[in-house]
């Protein structure tokens, strides 16, 4: 199968039905424009969104899809208004190609909830074509939404920071949880989760890690740096740390109880959510009004923060913890993911094993 | 039934039991200490948590119960250390009478959430006896948590401020819904709904009321001053106000949905619940992660708050609009608030009608 006819040849592996299996696909990009580059992709990290958007869990995907968006890769080509980068420049590209770019919400750097976005891949582009997105050779993308890399992250490690990055740095952010001495607790320890640590511990924050699975508890003190853990299925651990935390970070994508995790919060306490369970969420009141709490929601990062969240990562040494895989495990890596069975994101090794045939 | 012992006669009216049928009760109140004041009662609202706990719908009413938080009165005694008030002033006491005034919450003026607060009814004050509200002669309150009502309120309209008024003005505050020229959604036309309203047209915002019926719309323009009225059963009229709106303050008590009230929201809004439903709410995660949107939380208002939203009422001449009764009534005007059969809120006229037997 093939999706051909436009100027810039590209190989990918794509998903072309329900079953989510990916396979070779052969397509085609559109030529580089005067706004764009054109990117080899080196690394693509692979996201939970990947594998809803493969299996069409959320109803809106298109067959062929070709996912991927934490792309990090080498410039080829630019455009002749293209100021910002070079051919040989490292680069990464993360969930949006596209905005509007005029809109009020685009003119605050939030293209990411512009209602005109480009998504990279599922989605159509400016000129028409269908966006696909880094489990491929090359992209073809408008300078305006490629992000510099800081010389000393890796190309494969810091690829997760694109989405599952900015997808914690940014409501950590606007919702004023980057406050030194305050007590962060990340809930659900996975991509996103794990990212949320780092990030904590270089704010300067205390965190505690909230998490099923006693398991994790050695990992997240000693290997990423989290200075206590609590087993959320443990009603005595949880009654002890009623009342403890300024913050929570719910990366939870499963459907779950918010009740333990408010009960958590000290007052002025803010639950922040950035899974996307399928399903609405039991909200109890009493907490949110006697405890003056809030309940809120962010989805990625602007291309301004996004750059902004690098350059941290590039001060702070933050790479993600992947685990590098080549293309043609990717069917097992979806079935480990849905498991849960990945610490704590996979990275395609594009460039060494999507072999063009 | 007497409850007596105390150095203050006292007489009001009071629940003895589950039916919550009120009827008059003598019983005594602690005589006037060095930082208090005694008040005597002119006017109490009737606010529905009154109905909520002389019915033990809570689960921790203790009888007799005299209910009664938003009260209007004349200082009659003052004690030796009070400077802030003079025999024969005009003051409020609303829905605290005590807290710590030492914990770091207090120390932020946000009393209301000390866990030591001390209610105005149903609580154990700070000499170990129980509080007893405002359906009745006197009531005796350290100066901290008695306020000054400005000249130009109406001494029976402007006690629901106490209570309904704090709780809608401290989170209009606090979640930043006070900026001119946004729009406001008003979810709830009651008590503290039509307060709100006015709040919302003197903070200089447009204001929209969302209430099931539509036989509120004319009051709710021509009366109250809201600039539109959108019936909340009705998919077109929702449909058309979908991502209008910047905040919705959320006075309804009963269990409702959220996901219509969040679709009316643009990106970044705000909806603020200030009602009890005694179950949880369904959350849709979706339009929180989508449009970075939140749910949030808030009970009345520190004492320095609440004296600046009374001063905020003197200065744009807001009262509330109400039905005055007779405490005799007290018993019919529970079952018609039951019903949400008032306009906007009952005042007793206690002085009036309150004789002691």
């Amino acid at each position: 199968m093939a999706v051909t006819g436009y100027a810039q040849k590209s190989f990918g592996w794509a998903a072309t039905d329900t079953s989510g299996v990916l396979s070779p696909l052969h397509f085609s990009r559109r030529e580089n424009g005067s706004d764009d580059v054109t990117i080899k992709i080196l690394y693509c990290g692979v996201c939970h969104s990947d594998l809803h958007s493969v299996k069409n869990d959320w109803g809106f995907t298109k067959y062929p899809i070709v996912p991927g968006h934490e792309i990090v890769g080498l410039v080829t080509k630019t455009g002749c208004d293209v100021q910002k980068f070079k051919v040989g420049d490292r680069v990464g590209v993360g969930v949006i190609v596209g905005s509007c770019k005029t809109c009020d919400i685009c003119q605050q750097d939030l293209e990411n909830y512009c209602p005109k976005v480009i998504f990279t891949y599922n989605s159509r582009d400016q000129d028409g074509t269908r966006t696909y997105g880094g489990y491929s050779d090359i992209v073809v993308v408008d300078q305006h939404f490629v992000l510099h890399i800081p010389d000393n992250l890796s190309s494969d490690a810091c690829a997760p920071l694109l989405c599952a990055g900015i997808t914690v740095y940014s409501p950590m952010k606007y919702y004023g949880m980057a406050e030194p001495g305050k007590h962060l607790g990340v809930a659900g320890l996975g991509g996103l989760g794990h990212v949320a640590v780092k990030f904590g511990k270089a704010f300067g924050l205390k965190v505690t890690v909230i998490s099923t699975s006693q398991k994790k508890e050695s990992e997240a003190i000693n290997k990423l740096g989290a200075d206590s853990f609590l087993v959320s299925t443990d009603p005595a651990q949880l009654k002890a740390a009623m009342g403890t935390m300024d913050f929570i970070i719910d990366t939870i994508a499963a459907v779950h109880s918010l009740a333990p995790l408010l009960d958590l919060l000290k007052m002025n306490g803010k639950l922040v959510t950035v899974g996307l369970p399928d399903k609405p969420l039991e909200l109890p009141i009493f907490p949110l009004v006697l405890g003056r709490k809030l309940v809120g929601g962010s989805d990625i990062g602007g291309m301004k923060e996004t750059q902004e969240m690098l350059d941290f990562c590039g001060k702070h040494n933050i790479n993600a913890d992947i685990e590098l895989i080549h293309i043609d495990y990717i069917n097992t890596a979806f079935e480990r993911l849905a498991k849960s069975e990945v610490r704590y994101r996979f990275v395609i090794d594009v460039a060494n094993s999507l072999a063009r045939n």
